[in-house]
């Protein structure tokens, strides 16, 4: 099986809340539009929080990056993107762009690592078997 | 013993992040603000959210309300006070007072009703022992 | 024409961030649900934030009540519903029932009440014009 | 005058709602300590929020870098430390380390790049004039 791209989009409109005093969302709000990617994600693909909890490991953010290159304002439609960056390393990656659902403007980009944990909260340096076929399952 | 009123205060400045695109602060904020005068609150007469666990229970609020009188503006300092109301009921029950720390104007008010749960999450109708020693302590 | 009920209905999913380590919704969470309940109506019914903005009015609230009747796990799904609650007073007001989309076991319910005021943020004491345009168009 | 290391440092308390069902600091939370350290750099020389308003700009994040060493648990101490970093850029340039203040176990690190608007949104791609009078009064 050949390794393919795998994508996940998830359309969502800018809260009253999100927005800060100068009529722009707060970049602190961009954490929760990445995570609801990455929950868009693994329901697409079998891979959420619960999966991984189901498993018996939990998976935290070790690195997580934005880049943002356009304000967004107040009832804005926006789309963010996400996808699965394959790796080696017992680690899941993913890259995410968002974009102004009306005009298609690229407005923050981003990067996650995450890393297993087993139930005792040490880091497991090996993959899973579970990721490890998951990735098999998509030719990774 | 005689009964006295259980008071606790903490000064806070307003984030960034806690104001709204008009410059105030959002009201979903708040609930923050009532929550760190309960860990406060806690911190200061031993019955914090740990000591409750410690004791095999857990105390979720059923009953929040605010009553926003004035705005609050950014870069506001400000002072959270809360008193215990006694109950005879298997309750924790809270009044809040916010007031501008410059001008002492009254901000806002609330009140929260917490119940016991134990560790299966059933509802306890009693209060819990430590609760009663607790409040015996304080002449209650 | 007849007064009407008028009613505004939002599903949606738990987010992992909106969880506390007991595992359940945080109760600082459900004034998003309000919003975002708020949000549907006005986008439904023309009365958005950025409908009252664009008639040069801002509408705060100044009363919030939640009433919490069970808790909600992570990646519950839910349907917020808000009702419009008529009065004569210059005040929007609504009532909230959210539901566990599953079972449709009622979680919590809610109360708030808004004021108008004006681009110089005075109180309003009389309904503004497009305030009560809008309800004679709907019946009340 | 000799360039020098500016830094400031500012204490907190982990709040319950800041943690997740795994017990462990969201990671979504890091933005508002980071925030709080460029609210403490600010207050203490004189280059806060409003100090950059007052001159007519307004200083958006454009990156933002979070490395997540150890998680932190719920009423953890800690303390974050904010470092200037000096440009010859139009950029206002800060890391960041938090610390469990128990144990000076370094919980994360972290690096956040800002530009200035001018009052039309607009990227200024030269020093503001403030802004080079406060890096000079710091010999930078």
């Amino acid at each position: 099986m050949e390794a393919k791209i795998l994508k996940s989009s998830k359309s969502f409109r800018v809260r009253f809340s999100e927005v800060d005093s100068m009529g722009i969302v707060w970049h602190g709000s961009y954490p929760l539009y990445f995570e609801d990617a990455r929950e868009q994600f693994g329901a697409d693909y079998g891979i959420g929080y619960l999966d991984i909890f189901a498993h018996g490991y939990y998976a935290p953010l070790v690195d997580l990056q934005f880049h943002y290159k356009h304000p967004m304002r107040l009832d804005s439609r926006a789309r963010v993107e996400i996808t699965y960056i394959p790796s080696p390393a017992a680690k899941l990656i993913f890259e995410y762009e968002i974009f102004d659902a009306d005009t298609d403007c690229l407005i923050a980009t981003g990067r996650s690592v995450q890393v297993f944990l087993d139930k005792d909260y040490q880091l497991v340096l090996y993959a899973p078997d579970f990721y490890t076929e998951w990735k098999q399952r998509y030719g990774f």
